[in-house]
């Protein structure tokens, strides 16, 4: 019975290693100018029912980095490709026009994130986490994502610019949704925030400020 | 061996018993005038990671009904309290002023989700789900929810209508992301929508037009 219980225990434990791989491994981040990241496994976290009992807005983080893992799995919750046939994303968006661009701002470097590639490629390279906020946790929390919706996508469709910038809101509210329920089913903390230097940052990234808009920021960490 | 793979295989199955409660208990919905809805498991559904990985717009459904289990958890997912202590939602929202009430319209009548009191009440009587969409598919689903913000809420702290109306986009689409994952983790079927005949849904729900704005809606079903 003992030997049956193992042996019960070793299959109950391969069949959960897909839930814990991501917690279990703790690749470090070498932020290059590209960080290539890796495949989201196709099971791992908690149920969907324990992230959403789970999610909450947090104020408080640690300065520990994430690790490789956990920073593939919360950009990819964002706008990850999660539909190689199509290159649809993770979240979704009117028209399926998806305008978002998802910029990663790590101690190392502003990062945008390339969702066929499935990789961060740096923009600018320093530590300008406090232009993606406007309170100081942000400061130093390891990750801080910004949603930048180019609205020429929407504009050339004919909506006007305020009706843009509400699609955008959407669309940048499901990524960042899409990244709390990730961070509360990996024992990660999240709040999606409404304020940060917008014009620096577009400054910074050489974005025109006409067509580029910073719709949400984001800061992920423990 | 043989037996210690089938005691094994027992094992598993009981281990996965969390995820499968709500789609073995199938209870009907009595669509009276009060529908108390049933509390969410606090385990169930598939993984985070799976939710993501299955996340898709749907245009295509049944007239299936939903059980009251799948109802109470997709009506939950939007907009239900996660931490009876402050009676903080699943989904944030800018402030915490939470100005989206969530109606969902079924075969036997509008209805308004209470959160603290976790109950759909009726407010009209009969079928109206053409007015929550301008699309086929919905009309013959089993549910369609509506997110209409009070927009006052927002104006009263300052805010222009025109950045209220972007707070409760925001609101609004975390709403339907929560719903578009459990959907996905629960093997039902979601699309966030922003097509409807919002003045004439304002009109029959009695609400003020100048406070009241309808934001997003969704179709959920199998």
């Amino acid at each position: 019975m003992k030997r049956l219980l193992i042996a019960a225990m070793a299959l109950l434990m391969m069949a959960c290693a897909g839930s814990t791989t991501q917690k279990s491994c703790s690749t470090p981040v070498v932020a290059g100018e590209v960080i290539e990241l890796l495949t989201v496994d196709s099971v791992g976290g908690a149920s969907i029912n324990e992230a959403l009992w789970a999610r909450k807005s947090s104020r408080d983080f640690s300065e520990e980095a994430l690790s490789l893992e956990e920073l593939s799995g919360v950009v990819w919750a964002a706008a990850g490709v999660n539909r190689p046939e199509n290159s649809h994303l993770t979240a979704p968006s009117a028209l399926a026009l998806y305008p978002i661009e998802t910029y990663a701002f790590l101690p190392e470097g502003i990062y945008r994130y390339e969702a066929v590639e499935h990789r961060l490629v740096r923009l600018v390279e320093g530590d300008y986490r406090s232009l993606s906020a406007m309170q100081d946790f942000a400061y130093t929390a390891p990750l801080n994502l910004v949603y930048i919706a180019d609205l020429s996508r929407y504009e050339e469709k004919g909506f006007p610019r305020e009706t843009a910038i509400t699609l955008a809101s959407l669309d940048a509210a499901g990524y960042s949704e899409n990244v709390n329920l990730y961070a509360a089913g990996h024992q990660l903390k999240a709040i999606t925030r409404g304020s940060y230097k917008a014009a620096e940052m577009v400054e910074l990234l050489g974005l025109d400020a006409n067509r580029y808009c910073v719709i949400l920021a984001q800061t992920v960490g423990k």
